[in-house]
């Protein structure tokens, strides 16, 4: 670090009015990272608002209020709801009015449909949730079930940040699958950051999945997974190399990453690349194996595990090993 | 991502009502994920609001209220402590009624000794506090010790997520110790979630003990480390593989977890595994190994590097190398 | 966890004062973590607050107000800078008059210089805002380029883990070059909170930086990485081992980690450790590498991967593998 200098020479300071100029400048000259005179952009804080309630309202008890009776749950399910309705909506239309933007500048202004398709793709979602909460129970079931450590369900819900991010990737994936462009990956990076777990919300994944620990998991956008799947901590189901088109770019949208068939346990920190890799179902991957091939079902893939050297403090090779 | 269609047919919008009543619906079927007429659950907000308030009444003048002085200290730490002995006793209770009725459901509401309990608790882990901050405050020379980019101890304290992680670890596991349950796993994994170190509550951690740059460290409950231990980023204090009972579940209790003696160091990755595995004092565990079975005192293990390969883009190998 | 036993003895509770005493008298037996009567400290919470403003302001549109127009913007961004001046040069006159303290306890008292010293740094860094926008913008074009699940460039700026970490730390490092104190580490060890990515404020990076998924990514203060670099989650470009001087302390300030030439491309998991190892222009390091010595430019390094094992549920070897 620098030396603290004593000044020399005292500078006459810029005027607010003068650094104001500087950064309008810079907005102007560099249109790339900045949005002015957007009309329509997802506002990131509401749309993670929008997540957290939705987590109260799958997880009644759990966050948010408390204290919830057979008697007040009616009046209070129906006060979230209708407020969720409307925020969520409003993100969902102007992500699809942005998308359109994105095509055809001032496209999104005249887009007649996006407030129709936001009120269905809402109402849609909305009629899902049942079934979501069905099979995020599944998930926490699996959680118990999965980890010697749990001590019921409940800690499941509270405490696993893998049980977190499972659940915003499966409300993530029912927006997705809905077709609305950029909320679900909000939703799904601000998971990311939040515990460390990196779920694309266009990954496929079947039910009862537990992810432990789970801090550096990395499952990739065309990932296929089946149900009652187990993951560790730092396990990559990932892209091997990127496909280029002719003028250099990246070819975007094709199956890229691995499909993990039923009952597969995957342990820490391995390695599976790859979009023609398919891990057999019943097979189990263990820790920090690299893996670009497919394995049939039924199979224990280990690391032959590179040789250790033991030294002893005075120099000499451990005994014994 | 799917293409945004035209919508075809303007279905007439479920009311809210239905939307209600499907929301209704899927908590009375399915029980496992909600807790509605649920008398005592710890609320993890709450929990997560002492534990903040407890790091300022640990590390005064470094987090919440500053300019602290001599003068106003006591003042200030009385009513901290004040506020926080109710908060905790609070949550102390709720989570041993809670644990109750998961026994036996209406056995926590019956609990007289829960409240008593709960105080007590409180009393012994307030009287613990000074001894914690010594523990503290020789973590956080540890971390300056061990770590050339620090400039100060104040450095750690603000900034360093291992410094954090181990904090809200020791105040935890004096929870943890007094028989409380789920709030101590609340406080980990919410550190967990905040900085990326797992440490389980029920580890046992010996003194002046430093996690650097730790982002992926896991370390189960039934591990034992000695003092002066030094952990880098990713490296795992885990379990080997789980013993299941006679009808296929898991057993939970047993010693799962390594024990690592004094003065070890463990670098980056390495990954030590199983309840019978120990570390022997002094020893030093290279980058990335794999270990699961014991090392003497005083040795160096480090993996035999995997054989690289170098190429040039002329697809001829690298001379020399 | 402790079974829940009937209380035996119903002890006295320790009055409020006895608590409060105990707490005091380790405040003063113990002084390394407390700041009470310092003068100067910096406050975390509010440096963290001037970054989420400075993002706000680097990426108008994007966090914070939303519906900015060419009317408005001017307006706004003059309220912006003019807060914001005001806080930043707070924090920094407190972090020199801190640094001054450090070495001389009473010295950031008398320190004259430290107020015009905090008004010239302040200056300097909002001169330099434009610049750092433009050299973000192509950050944010590098991600949009190497990622093909990313669909424009706003995704990557308001999802991207990678952009956020690299916003903090391109505002850090500038702080870090004007010769500020523990503000630049405590921006980015708020970063590597957030998103699990630790680059050291100190770090020198090149243009059109990129890191994808990024989780447990360690970059340190002394590398030298240069323009078009991309890094996958993982990552450590590290030091090898510490120098201490004769009375066995760390020495610290001393080039200890590599150098990455431009055009490098350096895949999950790999570790690179050194200060003299330098990663030439156009290599590519694969996954999992653990790398200590150089690499000439244009080359490939990939490890020989260990060794799988194949065995099927019967115990057999897998055919064909």
């Amino acid at each position: 670090m620098a030396e603290l200098q004593p000044s020399s020479q005292p500078a006459g300071r810029p005027t607010l009015d003068e650094l104001v100029e500087k950064v309008l400048g810079s907005y102007q000259s560099d249109p790339r990272i900045q949005h002015i005179d957007a009309s329509f952009l997802p506002s990131r804080d509401r749309a993670i608002d929008v997540l957290d309630r939705l987590r109260e309202l799958v997880f009644p008890g759990f966050y948010g209020r408390q204290k919830l009776t057979n008697e007040n749950i009616r009046a209070h399910v129906s006060d979230m709801i209708e407020s969720l309705r409307v925020a969520l909506e409003r993100q969902v239309e102007d992500a699809l009015r942005y998308s359109e933007n994105l095509r055809d500048e001032g496209r999104g202004d005249a887009c007649e449909q996006c407030a129709t398709k936001a009120k269905e793709i809402t109402d849609a979602f909305f009629m899902r949730l049942p079934e979501v909460r069905i099979i995020l129970a599944l998930d926490v079931e699996a959680a118990f079930a999965g980890d010697p450590a749990a001590t019921n369900t409940d800690e499941a819900v509270f405490c696993y940040p893998g049980v977190y991010a499972v659940f915003v990737y499966r409300v993530a994936h029912e927006l997705f699958k809905l077709g609305v462009p950029l909320l679900p990956r909000i939703w799904t990076e601000h998971a990311h950051g939040m515990v460390g777990i990196d779920i694309h919300p266009g990954a496929t994944i079947g039910r009862s999945f537990f992810i432990d620990h789970g801090t550096g998991v990395v499952i990739g956008e065309t990932a296929e997974i089946g149900s009652r799947v187990k993951l560790y901590q730092g396990v990559t189901i990932g892209a091997m190399s990127f496909a280029k088109d002719e003028r250099g770019e990246l070819i975007r949208g094709t199956k890229r990453h691995p499909t993990i068939e039923d009952d597969v346990v995957i342990y820490a920190g391995a390695t599976i690349l790859g979009g023609n890799t398919i891990v057999g179902k019943g097979s189990v991957i263990g820790a920090n194996v690299f893996l670009t091939k497919s394995v049939p079902p039924g199979h224990r893939v280990t690391m032959k595990p590179p040789e250790l050297k033991f030294r002893s403090a005075d120099g000499n090779g451990m005994r014994g090993q």
